[in-house]
């Protein structure tokens, strides 16, 4: 094979000569392999009708799928082996060429190609390719399975996407940092969570990508790459519990193991559209996991389907030894659906009216603004302490990161640069104040459902999340404000998934008093219709 | 989302009302989802010209189509989440669906449709799904890498799959059986040659598809499914290095670590274009590797490049103590390229013109073609007598296999049936012919080059191999007579990958005397212009 795929002979045309046709494919293969930006947005029909889908989802309109262009830096290089013509009557026309990657691989590029003022121009293209082993965005590992069950029981046959943060033996943990990874040895034996579900039947599929040390709720791991969102192309994943959301989603695995500290669980569910439990704290034995804050730490999971997610309750929650707890009702606190953008208050406001006609609705006392605003500073504060000196037997990712400054991505070390410079001082008043919103925030839940959004947003595109700025701050502010609320008071959440109107995946958590973890999952099993 | 997508509601149709075609697109989807034969063949446009692509190939012309549509037991369950509809002309529209599975993950569909007498029908499909966490055809874990490098050296940042009778720690091993992989402990240690590898600075990519037991030359193992061959789509991958083979082809991974008995290494290597090599019988150690049938049982590899194939011989061969061989010519046998087909022979005998005007190129004296039908019985004697009862240390999987009968695909089976019924007086008498012919073989090679087509043929359809019969049969026989000439002597054999005249993969293997392994990739070197 050539080194310039251009070079190749080109395959004969199958099917009628058309003029000016095969000349304008050419071209575009040209650009193609050159980048040549302004030629292959001349190739493309001008206009809001044009289309271009491939694996990551579809454009609709010329400047979309320029901008694409414009963002990925070159298709993969390649020949073409097959090319197959068909007139659409005069002034149209298919060409369905084979391709062959210099890379290994075959892949398939249909076009619709339409003569306009007697140039011929793409209206709609679908290019596929071979696809890699696996996705590393998603997977570090998989197998078939990684690691078979060790016993039979409820989990027989499904299969589990371990956050890399939990130990599997005879693996090493990555923890989302490549350099991470590479002084890691192999773990002798499984975390705990882990191996109870091993011994319930189910068998690991894999290590699922995490953001770096679960220091972020976005997903968008730069070692990586940030995930797919099956539910939301071209929207990030969330995270941290990233990995194991979009393998759920995509249908690699039924069970997404991860953790929630400040929403790690219940952002990625919203963002994808999966049921998601972050366990009450302590609930759920965290052996072999590797910490962030351990005040704040929980064991949670994803999956499709509510009923697999109680399932995974039964395995992994402490038996019930009295009756279920039964929730007096909802209680929805002023001024927090307001935090969300108005598509995601719309959708919980719908899925409310349902809900209301079954238990009562209760509005509780409101939270202050300014409080609030301070319990999440309290919260980050008690969180970055933590990950950074560490808390009793947990020695803090500080001693690590202190030499690895520049194997982290820059929103993770900008987060740990934050955390090392906290005073003993800015601690001791955050847990005050911490201790203060745990209280209060129990006293709202009582024996009722708290009902928060899950998340402030639909997934945020992707290239807004990388462009950063100031409105998605402020978004993701507004989300940490919701979710610190069950991470300040130790509380489990349920993410049940909604639908805005236009479509797109959001969430709203349904957040008990501590221990009601079986009962929040009976719960949602109800409102599932499972 | 419904158990039945069909009652999904619709969603809103974007672009211009046609009359009929909706209707005809959700005719169409109904008898998807009902795997409605007679109603699809309708819905797609008939004749030769008709073009239906996805993952797996271009299928050609409605009979192709419908070939296709009636073994494939229908397609994955999925609903329509979005429609973009596009008019070309008035007797011509682009519809392009956006699906979402029922198990995950998202598509896309691009079909163009023409108004044929009215009724529209479908001229031009493209189908893409979400591809699962990894194909489990090729691969039965993977990794990124699954396990890492344990030095430094000439095989830096290369990856290797590696088939799954060597043993990788931590991992065990499954030889291609389900229930030989159900009963066995992960491996403490490397095998002889994946330690090498490693140690060179090779990562281990992951675990690759074999035959079962390695006893087959087509790769069609039906636990697992027959690995794609990228090169010649819809047909068989070879075996038994089937996983390996298709690993590399795809670009997965650089090195396809394998093993050669009869063919394994050749066969798969010629089938999908690709460099490789069956070492000199004892060259490389088999330490850690599952035996089949000692006497002839060789380490071997495979790359796209004959360069990454001989970087690979300098770590695992012995290294030379004299000057490398030099080859006094290039050696013909009468008869030989008789046994390949037409196309293949072609392939060769430019080949050989090409090679001839550098060094001679010469005929040996032929082989009686009785004694050489004499011959592959021999070794199919020697061959399955050890694969059941075992030589020396190897104890033979015949313990193993009578208590599995019903767990081994009925070829595979079939195989081990006869084996179990050889007797010593049998075996005797082809280890007496085995030596003649060795004896033959060895002098017929003697300091040149034999020329030696690595199959009788390129990879058959795979839908001819599946539904077997004389022609498949004599194809098969025929080639075992081709490969079981270095299998018999004990020689090392390089395929270089030839094109027949319709761009389909062959190949023809370059025998050279024992212990000619560096030589022999030296050349092929010079051969690839590398």
């Amino acid at each position: 094979m050539s080194a310039n795929p251009l070079d190749c002979p080109r395959p004969a045309v199958k099917g009628p000569v058309i003029p000016g046709l095969m000349e304008a494919f050419w071209d575009y293969e040209r650009a193609l392999m050159e980048d040549d930006l302004p030629a292959l947005d001349a190739l493309f029909a001008p206009g809001p009708d044009t289309l271009r889908g491939d694996a990551n989802g579809l454009l609709v309109g010329h400047d979309a799928i320029s901008g694409f262009r414009g963002s990925r830096g070159g298709a993969p290089k390649r020949r073409i082996v097959a090319t197959e013509v068909r007139a659409l009557g005069a002034e149209h026309a298919a060409i369905v060429a084979v391709t062959e990657l210099l890379g290994g691989g075959r892949g398939q590029q249909t076009q619709v190609w339409v003569r306009n003022g007697g140039i011929w121009q793409v209206a709609v293209a679908h290019v596929a390719i071979s696809p890699p082993a696996f996705d590393r965005r998603i997977w570090r590992a998989v197998g078939d399975p990684l690691v078979p069950a060790t016993g039979a029981g409820l989990l027989d046959g499904q299969t589990v996407a371990v956050k890399d943060l939990y130990a599997v033996a005879g693996q090493r943990i990555g923890a989302g940092s490549p350099a991470y990874l590479a002084q890691a040895a192999p773990e002798a034996t499984a975390a705990a969570a882990v191996a109870a579900l091993l011994d319930a039947g189910a068998s690991v599929k894999g290590l699922a990508a995490t953001d770096e040390f679960a220091y972020s709720l976005a997903g968008t791991n730069t070692h990586y790459g940030t995930p797919p969102n099956p539910k939301a192309p071209f929207r990030i994943s969330g995270g941290s519990s990233s990995g194991s959301a979009s393998a759920v989603s995509l249908g690699h695995a039924g069970i997404g193991l991860g953790t929630d500290t400040g929403g790690s669980i219940r952002v990625p569910a919203a963002y994808q559209g999966l049921w998601g439990i972050r366990t009450t704290h302590g609930a759920v034995s965290r052996d072999g996991l590797v910490p962030l804050a351990p005040s704040f730490d929980t064991v949670g999971w994803m999956a499709r389907t509510p009923r697999l997610l109680a399932a995974v309750g039964e395995v992994l929650l402490p038996s019930a030894e009295d009756e279920p707890a039964v929730f007096s009702g909802l209680r929805t606190v002023p001024g927090l659906l307001e935090l969300a953008d108005d598509d995601v208050a719309s959708a919980i406001r719908a899925a409310l009216d349902g809900w209301g006609t079954e238990m009562p609705v209760e509005e509780t006392s409101p939270i202050d603004p300014d409080l609030h605003r301070a319990w999440l500073k309290a919260f980050q504060v008690i969180q970055g302490r933590e990950a950074w000196a560490g808390l009793g037997e947990w020695k803090g990712h500080g001693e690590w990161v202190g030499r690895h400054w520049d194997d982290l991505a820059p929103d993770v070390a900008g987060r740990f640069r934050t955390a090392s410079a906290l005073t003993d001082g800015q601690e001791a008043a955050a847990r005050g104040l911490g201790a203060q919103a745990r209280r209060t925030i129990r006293a709202l839940v009582g024996d009722g459902i708290l009902v928060v959004p899950s998340a402030a947003s639909v997934a945020p595109l992707a290239r807004d999340s990388a462009a950063g700025g100031g409105a998605i701050e402020r978004q993701r502010e507004r989300t940490l404000m919701l979710t610190c609320l069950a991470g300040l008071a130790g509380l489990p959440a349920v993410n049940v998934p909604l639908e805005t109107e236009d479509g797109l995946p959001c969430g709203v958590s349904l957040v008990g008093a501590a221990g009601s973890d079986a009962a929040l999952l009976s719960h949602a099993l109800r409102l599932g219709g499972g």
